[in-house]
């Protein structure tokens, strides 16, 4: 349960009419953002998407930025990335491909931007709970690999090589933007002589 | 003039009338979106503040989404990238500092998506045209450094490493994200064996 406990109404059981709801109303949502983009989804459609009451939608999310940040929030939370094993070419291109999965999922962008903005007035709050998720996992990648010895490619080497471009290629519908081209991506920052493996860490 | 002949009323005389519409026009929703967003500007709003009856701005750009194209095509054909000299190094650093300081300035980032997506409806055209803006000027600068015998990196290396990071580091106001950092990125680019100077192009 992703929602603040004084915003859920009716009973927190597991599983209770509140979990239902809240799948329902998350689904609705989801399937109106890939219908009709992000924009033009509003309340009112979502609750009569999900078989929900109006006043029930407005009372737990107040506004659609508000719903779509909690829908991301529970995506993010429930579809990780693979965890690293310490093999630094598996792990980044691993990464890679699950990010690009992330983002081309449908309304995927839509869910990264209401993530990284959920309210308009507080975005750098949303921002920087979204950098801090990310940095979060690239870290413990590169601290995997680094623990065995890897001389590893720093955070923003990784998302300026790997994030961006797969960002920029789905936001823009660039033709080609695959999983080999994911990883390729994630091989090509390793191509370097510092990241060869069997170099070892220095300092 | 980037309006269509047919939707441009009153003279067509440059520094006629339709002229100083369209500059009051175009300034007033450049400042709007900066000031409150893309998504929160009006026609009416749009009107009001630069002095033109809302008749005029619905008459001549029928939509805030037409409206924001315009401005996006009128910027991209008078403030353009410097000319590139055949310097490969150069040229590609002074691009990228072109491309930051377009995304950067005071709604760079919404009149880029305005001109990549003007229609809702026709992403795909608005989204072509954009694409083939920045890969002609693109093409011309590799284009130029090969014609001097420099091996040159492939436009779509250009965009995965130079446009891709700058513009989401400025969508998700990544902070030290400055003119040094962007010419940077076209160095570490170019910092390849394959691309040093003086190795002759083949093929």
């Amino acid at each position: 349960m992703n929602a603040a406990p004084d915003r859920v109404p009716g009973p927190s059981r597991p599983g209770g009419r509140s979990a239902r709801v809240q799948a329902a109303v998350h689904r609705a949502a989801t399937e109106l953002v890939c219908e009709l983009g992000a924009d033009r989804v509003t309340m009112p459609a979502v609750a009569a998407r999900a078989g929900v009451n109006p006043t029930t939608v407005y009372r737990r999310w107040g506004t659609v930025a508000g719903l779509l940040a909690d829908v991301a929030l529970v995506r993010h939370d429930t579809d990780r990335p693979p965890e690293p094993t310490g093999a630094l070419d598996e792990d980044l291109a691993g990464y890679a491909a699950w990010a690009l999965a992330d983002f081309s999922r449908p309304g995927g962008i839509a869910f990264f931007r209401a993530e990284v903005a959920p309210d308009p007035d507080d975005r750098r709050a949303g921002l920087a709970r979204c950098l801090d998720r990310c940095a979060v996992r690239i870290d413990a990648l590169l601290a995997k690999a680094a623990e065995r010895g890897r001389v590893v490619p720093t955070r923003q080497q990784v998302i300026d090589r790997i994030i961006a471009p797969l960002y920029f290629r789905v936001v823009f519908s660039i033709p080609h933007t695959d999983e080999a081209y994911a990883r390729a991506l994630a091989a090509d920052l390793l191509d370097h002589p510092d990241f060869r493996p069997g170099r070892a860490a220095t300092g």
